[in-house]
């Protein structure tokens, strides 16, 4: 038999692949308020300083330094500077101007008394202890000058980066459009959600699961089919998906069987389908239609889910801009046996003693797989790993 | 002066008046498909068997393990099981069905015999090698009995579990239905996105940010608004919130000014505005209004982002089954000085060597909040840090 590709291999390809669909980084425009988790496109400026005038830090009265330089003192108040001053007021030497936190800080003024250090009288208002030159007064621009890039480009935006756009008076967003995944499940015994089964059918997992761990990577699904046995039903719902999409994700049609509806139809299309040393994992393979990468997933609904996470996940996530997550390496609980000759990519259950191998090795435990956490990366070449060995497991 | 309260004291008693709203866990119906990132408020159990019917882990063909016994043996082929089989088909001994991966075993075969162990020849299919009782087949069940939970309750729903409700041919699930958070900013100087600035007035920041904050942590944000220092417009507003929210967030108008408009309304129905000893932070409070929790955070946007991320993250995110997100210790990379008498939340910049604190005290500093990653958490009584100590910080 022919070499199997292995997963190394297989990752390069569908990176090579997908990699530039994903790259092309086309922008869109948003509300600020809309932006949560998105990624800018270009840098966020202020066009003035932050904060936009001198003012208060403190509630208190505005003072002249030179006035406020022996104390106790007491000074007239003018009247008071409300947080919103519609015109610039100016404070008279030996006078007070009563200010509240945020409000403008009058011309003259140099300093700002808090009114935990002042006590009112007849007249006036008793300063108590004396008050430095430029304290509690923010400085126009002291967090941040006019030009300041407020929001770095390339930055997943948190709500403190949208309350720093936010100061600097943006009311949009450029950011980065999210990859518009499409998803084709295969296969004549596949019926949707909450349909009746006969015999040999069986509910459609596919579909709905690959759009979650797209939506989850990051991307905007953009359609989701489900398609028999067909090769003309398969052809129309990709060509709908390659019109719709960066990456059209297929499940299912690529194995040895008679009805390989995707292996029909992309093969003449120049697609690459092989078999990849991996468990699960099996037959799978890629094409481009129409400019557009195809990436073919294996039917069976925990292959699919490996698969993905394998070979697309970190390409989704680093293209929009999310952490990746990487492997880890980490005790094993429980002694575990693996075939030789394909890597295993065993479901695992991390517990504070290590990681405890799950639900055996079928890949149509589907309710195993959820009880799972991890994916544990056992090599090609190992047959046993004691417990207590280190191995390395991959975060779901 | 009287004594301030303390952070924990405070988050004592906003968890108190918070947390029985959010723990009201009102439920939905959603389509499968619209779940990720939700909690299960039932458990997903399937009332069939997982797989719904005995099928072949394999391509190939379905035998009597007694005619494949001793090999090589030669075999009549007497048609295929497509994957979707619309009856049962029934094995004769001493002969073969041909099946693919998946489609259903037929009665009287006990096991499948790859294709890769077989060779065509006239005549019908050589089997070169042994193959035991139940090799290669899938038993109906064998992944879930009827009745089994397939996802429990309060899941937060990843893509495997909903793969695994899938299976079970589940089309809606029962989740908590999200908190529904309205966010009030006050202040007279304070105007909309991009809207020009007239001296003394300032972009709306807490309006946007702590939208964000709150479905970061989970949240529905049922609705935003902006009100001038008018108690008549800011109860306006408050109705309107306490009619649409779970909980109702206020920034501003808590202080000691003359234009506190949340003091002025809230106190009369019970509101406890008081000073915190921390920093950002400063006076803040809480009420109860027509039976929905107001929390009134200070103005100051980083006050208000700390506050926040303080006192309602870990509620939030606790009441939707986010994980927690809980303080780290880790060592400080640069010493710090820290005024005595108020616990202080200081930006911070995780590198290799440890947190480097950023941008300063000044709560008005919201662009250099934008570039921090933690807070670092200095104890009231704390006035040093040395470099090298550890320090808890608290993931932004």
């Amino acid at each position: 038999m022919a070499r199997r590709r292995t997963v190394d291999e297989h990752a390069g390809r569908i990176a090579a692949l997908v990699g530039p669909s994903l790259a092309r980084h086309e922008t869109e425009v948003l509300p600020l308020a809309g932006t949560l988790g998105r990624v800018t496109s270009e840098p966020v400026t202020t066009a003035g300083p932050l904060p936009p005038f001198r003012n208060a830090q403190m509630d208190g009265y505005a003072a002249r330094s030179a006035d406020v330089r022996r104390t106790p003192v007491v000074l007239p108040v003018d009247g008071v500077v409300p947080a919103a001053a519609s015109a610039a007021q100016t404070l008279e030497e030996g006078h007070l101007l009563k200010v509240m936190t945020g409000a403008p800080v009058p011309e003259g003024a140099d300093c700002v008394v808090p009114v935990e250090q002042t006590a009112e009288e007849d007249g006036g208002v008793r300063i108590l202890r004396p008050v430095e030159p430029g304290a509690f007064v923010r400085e126009a621009g002291s967090d941040a000058l006019p030009g300041t890039v407020v929001v770095p480009a390339h930055t997943h935006l948190a709500p403190r980066h949208i309350a720093a756009a936010a100061a600097a008076g943006v009311a949009e967003v450029v950011v980065r459009r999210r990859p518009r995944v499409a998803v084709i499940a295969t296969g004549a015994e596949v019926v949707p959600p909450g349909a009746p089964l006969a015999l040999g059918q069986v509910h459609d997992v596919n579909g709905v699961t690959l759009a979650a761990l797209a939506q989850e990577a990051g991307a905007e699904v953009a359609l989701v089919d489900l398609t028999p046995d067909d090769p003309a039903a398969f052809e129309q719902a990709l060509l709908r998906a390659v019109g719709a999409a960066d990456l059209v994700l297929t499940a299912g049609g690529v194995s040895k069987g008679d009805y390989e509806v995707v292996r029909q139809v992309l093969e003449p299309l120049g697609a690459d389908v092989t078999e990849i040393a991996m468990q699960p994992g099996g037959p799978q393979g890629f094409a481009s239609v129409r400019g557009v990468p195809v990436v073919c997933l294996p039917g069976n609904p925990v292959s699919a889910q490996v698969s993905f996470t394998v070979f697309l996940r970190p390409l989704l996530r680093g293209a929009v801009g999310l952490p990746l997550i990487p492997a880890v390496p980490m005790p094993l609980a429980a002694a575990l046996h693996s075939p030789k000759g394909k890597r295993q990519w065993l479901r695992g259950v991390v517990k504070a003693e290590g990681v405890y191998p799950v639900g055996g090795a079928g890949s149509h435990l589907v309710v195993a797989m959820a009880g799972a956490d991890v994916l544990i990366d056992v090599p090609a070449e190992t047959d046993f790993v004691g417990a207590g060995s280190t191995v390395s497991v991959l975060p779901l």
